[in-house]
């Protein structure tokens, strides 16, 4: 164990270590780096985490991250409120997002349905998509889920609670590799799936 | 050039990716990580990070970080002040610290001699090292440098400085392969080099 020469040194290596990918050594080589650095870029820095952690909000209709109430998404009455895109994380939309084909609504998940990370239909926010689909208007809902157990298990069980509702339901298209993340698909790729979406249905037939 | 949903987390991720080894795809992770934790651990990071950068010292003897105005180790009336270990940064002193097998002290440079970068003797804490030398009490400056162009050349440089003062030079034993740096060295290889250590003159022999 090595000993540092300074408490608050140690300190900000105990946090910053804390963070997925960041060992200790790491962790010493960031805070020596800021130790580098005039001081007002790294107090901008320490308090632009804390302001993201206090201040964020989650749009009340979507769930994504957003500075408002309302998502300039959901608030954007250009966009097609008739389609739904059901993503896992903020990171999806602003995937989907980037590759400027798709002019729907998104709804966020939260996460997947995963029993072995003990995450059930209650922890993700699914309630409130039925909610959105019962309050009418809601034609189609878009899954771009990964394709990998989690991910069908998740879009089967929004399916069959939502199937009565008569929405249509379509899938991305199965373009982008079997188990790869959404996140580091191509924006060609990713686009094209969005638009060559398929029926919900046709996805089933191979099961 | 992805758009975010929200300011706050566009303001984090930019500062997050101005930090040596982030782009921009890992500070968006590790922000979505920050926004699953509780706010506590985060506040806390943020301000971990505020503190280190706003209130550090450095050892106004050996000019190493410190929380005080004259550090742990050049207060330590047990260890050898006759000894001084010249190192390139605080990294290196806690690699050595971490050997447990030095007892003298150690005076930071805070950098190298490099023409590349930019960096003069003018750069470094090497005025202040000639000061203490010429306070007396030193007998020996053992040089634990890296032993490559820049290295070779800041030590030459601070020996012909010191030599009239009438002090013994040493440099750590090169059983560390020439080139890397002293932070990887495991601590057997670098502890031996500290007490295998040779006159400063045996390796000038070479040139």
């Amino acid at each position: 164990m090595i000993t540092y020469p300074s408490k608050l040194l140690e300190n900000a290596i105990n946090e910053l270590s804390r963070l997925p990918g960041i060992g200790r050594k790491t962790a010493l080589r960031l805070c020596l780096h800021m130790l580098s650095q005039p001081e007002p870029a790294i107090t901008r820095l320490g308090q632009a985490i804390i302001d993201l952690r206090q201040n964020i909000h989650y749009c009340s209709i979507c769930q994504n991250i957003s500075d408002e109430e309302v998502c300039g998404i959901c608030g954007d009455s250009a966009r097609d409120a008739s389609l739904v895109c059901v993503v896992e994380s903020a990171r999806d939309v602003m995937a989907i997002e980037n590759t400027g084909q798709y002019r729907g609504m998104y709804h966020v998940l939260g996460g997947k349905i995963s029993p072995f990370e003990g995450k059930s239909p209650a922890d993700l926010n699914i309630e409130s998509l039925v909610d959105r689909v019962a309050a009418g208007g809601i034609l189609e809902i878009v899954f771009a889920l990964p394709a990998n157990m989690e991910g069908d298990t998740t879009v089967f069980y929004i399916y069959k609670r939502l199937k009565p509702s008569g929405v249509r339901f379509s899938t991305i298209a199965r373009g982008i590799a079997v188990g790869d993340e959404l996140e580091y698909t191509d924006e060609i790729t990713l686009g094209r799936s969005i638009i060559n979406r398929q029926p919900y249905e046709a996805s089933l037939n191979g099961i």
